[in-house]
């Protein structure tokens, strides 16, 4: 918070290079544009206004889409008994470990020590079981935004913390192809969320039986590459078949009048999707933000000298007023900092566009645009200032996805020998796309020799690559290949 | 969640009148227009999609006011420390009952318990302490939107659970004034959005010691009454003077090189806000809410004659159509239900104009708008309806004010004898506006007494009345009356 002078060295002061530390450049960043900061609780941290706003504008984005088809939100309870946790018995298996015990209230020990939600089917499901009866209560599309607590050994800033922010979707359905079709509905969802506003390609496909999420049939997933080579799970989608139904005993008398067991799923992303969006676009200087959900779209900074001074601050203001309805915009007029300062304050907190305003520029009824993502300079006449930044946003929102894919696509390396896949493991990373025979023993192999995962079976057209081939590991017969890499 | 034919009875058997047992009548309402429901987990609700609707209309007002007085929100971890709790001695005296503790991770103890969040002064201001430096930061205007855990042995939907939702604003300032201004200024924010959108008068005043948050210099609240004659507290607006920031060490370098303490606020609102709604408006018939922040605003029921349906469908879903950008509108064109049931239906859910549809409306180019406030039916022409609809939502909205009002009004009664305060509080309730000498001793006499206690100490003009006159418990000098009531 400090804006000491004596500070403003320390702030300006150049991050690690991506290239020198990546880990310590990502934290920096983080720091530095006062997005997140640690906090003396294990593992947890504070999202400060500026982090918190880009996850507002995420959120606001993503909630309607979730509302436009159909879902409706809803709060359930933070706490899950410990008999509900362990009804299923491969969720109860994944989650256990990192469970958060309360024990105590007040002075007075529980009776049945409670659990804090790391996900909520347990408490969703018991309630589903009430409320469902028949036929016409499903579909049932629920969807909350909540904190999870999940207890992690490592953390790092949004990527994984012990408690997090999300969304989860807690769906019912009449039938398996219902159910799936809904899987896919929300999975495509987020693909068009993840590509269309933040700026970040992702493949998107099926986890491995090993993968999975605790209890599920099939889970889906959308898999984005960090600048540093490793990938990063965006979101996942998953058909929960009948396993939470049998258990928790989610019935419905159908049609037919025969008592059915319901068909669910669930679907999620979290805060770390803002993880994705510092590692994928940001570069030396700081962040760079995707317009579409950049809390501050364009800074307007006055160049000012002494003796005209009363006019450029006149026309920042003016311009301020003028913009301030169509787009999200600053100014900043304070005298303390230099332009120079401010600069580079604004880059590294990823600003999409900068507006220079200096005497020249009043004289001569124009302003100057620059944009972060390329540095271009453009000059332009008051009255175009509105369609030039118009033009500039979606431009710069375009870029940056096609930067972000080009970088991928330079990124996904196809290999064929063990030998090859190991180099490239471990020297350039990557998305390595090979054949695998479909065992686990193989890919538990693999992950224990090259710390590499299966990120997903592809199922999109776009992602696939169908042929015949040969398994990395055990020279096993396989028909497609799959995306290999080291993840967060 | 069962809309068989069967439980259709059920659903709109007459809910227990107010009259008769307001406590049934609540929870019956709240049940039965799929509000909230009870959940296994001691004192924890969940908020159903109606109800969560209501409360992210809610959300969205008060949000955008909290941001058009400079706030930023931002999100801090659930969890405080043990140490952290136990720095400011009034604090932790008056939370350490009711908080529960986290004490196990998978399955290995905490070095150091966690407390869940009661409130977030403990966590805010260890942040607070490393992030302001120099006046310079001051004010610091921070507000967040979360889950709050407080261990109650009597709960009651919305009203009193062990997790419910609010919003928590913690402000940072130079001097005392400052800090004061800003108190009172988020207390008017209060005022402004609880009597505006929700339609519920309060009366705006200072808590006395004995009722003040734990830590703070002083307390002001919003408290409004209930139709059983008993009060709410609405809000509360804390000044929390320098006794956090001496405890938690938020110093600051002021403009004249000398470090001083900060001053702090903290203000909040909870989901405690949709009771009030529920139990101010609502009649034997159901919910009645207020259009401003009503899920539906408006609901369109056709009256079907096999006949005649095609056209009555075709008008109804045009109406929908022309009708939904500017409105919250729904129909309901179901076969299985009939439009009395339908009619039942949205009384009970408290949708504020019904919108009827019949082959003679076709014929007419007309509909039938009734009010659910006043039952009152207008025929419309179909041209009129956009313009009928602002003004009756406009109406209506001041409508339920002014009924709360006056039902107020007639509840607040003066009184000067201790045996008359007794009968009043006996029989009717209501505010009692009586004579008070300022001391502990009487206050709490008369609670135990009475069960009533203190609400406030009116401070706006509007809601005071100065006058010599004597304590009604000891006869001492009093120089302004005060509010008694029982409350929630």
């Amino acid at each position: 918070m400090s804006e000491d002078l004596k500070n403003q060295d320390e702030f300006v002061k150049e991050i690690t290079p991506k290239s020198i530390d990546f880990s310590r450049w990502y934290t920096d960043v983080i720091r530095k544009a006062k997005m997140a900061d640690y906090t003396p609780i294990k593992g947890c941290m504070v999202i400060m206004p500026y982090g918190f706003s880009l996850w507002e504008n995420m959120q606001g984005i993503l909630d309607s889409m979730i509302k436009d088809t159909g879902h409706k939100n809803c709060y359930f309870p933070m706490f899950i008994t410990e008999s509900m946790l362990k009804k299923e018995a491969d969720h109860v298996e994944g989650f256990a470990p990192e469970v958060a015990w309360v024990t105590k209230a007040g002075t007075t020990e529980l009776e049945e020590p409670l659990v804090l939600r790391a996900t909520s089917e347990p408490v969703i499901c018991t309630m589903y079981s009430k409320w469902i009866k028949s036929y016409r209560d499903l579909p049932l599309l629920y969807n909350q935004w909540a904190n999870i607590i999940r207890w992690e050994k490592v953390t790092r800033l949004f990527l994984r913390t012990t408690e997090f922010l999300w969304q989860e979707g807690h769906t019912v359905h009449r039938t398996e192809s219902d159910a799936e079709e809904e899987t896919i509905k929300m999975l495509d969802v987020y693909n068009t969320f993840i590509e269309k506003y933040l700026a970040v390609p992702v493949i998107v496909g099926k986890k491995t039986e090993s993968e999975k999420f605790a209890g599920a049939l099939r889970t889906y997933t959308l898999e984005a590459l960090m600048s540093d080579g490793k990938a990063l799970q965006m979101g996942t989608s998953h058909n929960l078949g009948q396993h939470f139904a049998k258990v928790f005993d989610i019935r419905f008398l159908d049609e037919d009048q025969l008592e059915k067991y319901a068909w669910q799923t669930s679907w999620g992303v979290t805060t770390r999707l803002i993880g994705s969006v510092i590692m994928v676009h940001g570069d030396d200087r700081g962040l760079i933000l995707p317009p579409m959900i950049a809390p501050t779209q364009a800074v307007i900074v006055p160049i000012i000298f002494e003796k005209s001074k009363g006019q450029v601050i006149e026309k920042v203001e003016k311009l301020h007023q003028n913009l301030k309805a169509k787009f999200r915009i600053e100014s900043d007029t304070r005298d303390e900092y230099s332009s120079g300062w401010k600069y580079n304050e604004y880059e590294m907190k990823g600003v999409p566009i900068r507006i220079e305003i200096g005497p020249k520029d009043v004289k001569n009824n124009q302003v100057v645009l620059v944009r972060r993502d390329t540095g271009e300079k453009i000059f332009v006449k008051d009255e175009e200032i509105e369609s030039e930044l118009t033009r500039l946003i979606s431009d710069i929102q375009n870029n940056l996805f096609a930067v972000a894919e080009n970088f991928r696509k330079k990124n996904i390396h196809l290999t064929d020998t063990y030998k090859e896949f190991k180099e490239i493991m471990e020297n350039k990373r990557g998305f390595l796309l090979a054949h695998w025979c479909g065992s686990a023993e193989c890919e538990n192999k693999i992950k224990k020799e090259t710390t590499a995962t299966i990120r997903c079976i592809p199922i999109k057209d776009r992602d696939r690559m169908i042929e015949k081939g040969k398994c990395i590991c055990c020279n096993g017969e396989s028909s497609e290949r799959v995306y290999f890499a080291k993840a967060y």
